[in-house]
């Protein structure tokens, strides 16, 4: 198995921390996306779409989504459970996972890759090159104040992003609200639950990952 | 069980033909998009995203979530298997799946919402209300094109579009195919694989649904 990553990027954090809380070591790769090995024609050959993270399986199998990896790692090693035990479990955080993906992990990516000047006419991750548009990035910013206000409300009455126990719902909060402070869009003051369980993931040992 | 449905929308649609292939008939209730019945009190008491598609357990719990909701059936109903039999299998399909959602749906979505006149200051689903940005309609609309040739060459040697079965893959290329056609953009004569997958896969029963 080999975990083609990038230190800086939010996406592979996703799986470091899944990794992280389960225990497993991944021997890992890194992908230097700030001088576009990702285009190269060694990185191109493991994944086509030129994004990290991608899990390469000792068959040559290649899973290249965040999401699809941390599936495949729960299923391998389903202790301690960070998606669920139970088919609705796993429905419930999943449809959670993805409401998060959404509302907020894209809204935070919109906002950064419209406006950081390290990404003009890379918008978006992949192998085609798309313009900043300024009015993505702005609907972006009001998309991820939504957010913070939502989950504020959702933390009010549990410890967790789904309840009482800690799933790859907060690992997905917790990445994008760290990538949206890299677009200096800050947890308001006033969402104290919000801040409370922020504060609470980012004590997590994982949360180094 | 109870499944909120809007016969005309894409995201509902998706679960409509999943569960028509495993034979699931699904206890369905008609939401009144156009006339903002999503919006109101009953509603939101269900899903407070105001979106469909929503399924309602007999135990009160709501997966508000298309894929969430599909891969609650597949664990109900594994047989035919649409996402996977195996952890590597459903690794490789939910990848599969969440790229094309990213660069294929979520690129027709943003195509067709931008742009339709009846969609003015709904340029996303959700509880709020956003302008559309003719900029990310135009996006939208090169996005689906390099998405329809990235597919035609995905199916230059596959009969479907995870490889020699019928998957969610499958189901979520064929709607945003159809979504795609709404903002009039039409797969292109020279892309005959896609134009030979997309005739086979309307041609199944479950593309009635």
């Amino acid at each position: 198995m080999k975990f083609y990553d990038c230190s800086t990027a939010p996406s592979p954090r996703r799986v470091r921390i899944f990794a992280a809380e389960k225990g497993i070591a991944l021997p890992t790769v890194q992908v230097d996306l700030r001088n576009g090995e990702q285009f190269s024609e060694a990185f191109r050959a493991i994944n086509p779409d030129c994004t990290v993270p991608a899990l390469v399986l000792d068959d040559g199998t290649v899973i290249a989504d965040a999401v699809a990896i941390c599936g495949y790692l729960e299923e391998l090693h389903p202790d301690p459970p960070l998606i669920g035990s139970t088919p609705l479990e796993r429905a419930a955080v999943t449809a959670l996972n993805r409401q998060i993906e959404r509302d907020g992990f894209l809204a935070a990516m919109d906002a950064f890759r419209n406006t950081a000047k390290g990404l003009k006419g890379r918008a978006l991750p992949g192998p085609h090159d798309y313009e900043q548009i300024p009015e993505l990035a702005e609907r972006g910013r009001t998309r991820v104040e939504n957010f913070f206000r939502a989950m504020d409300a959702r933390l009010a009455d549990r410890e967790f992003v789904a309840g009482d126990r800690y799933t790859i719902a907060d690992i997905s909060s917790q990445v994008l609200i760290d990538l949206a402070g890299r677009a200096k869009l800050n947890v308001p003051d006033e969402c104290a639950n919000l801040r409370r369980w922020h504060a609470a993931a980012s004590a997590r040992p994982s949360a180094q990952a």
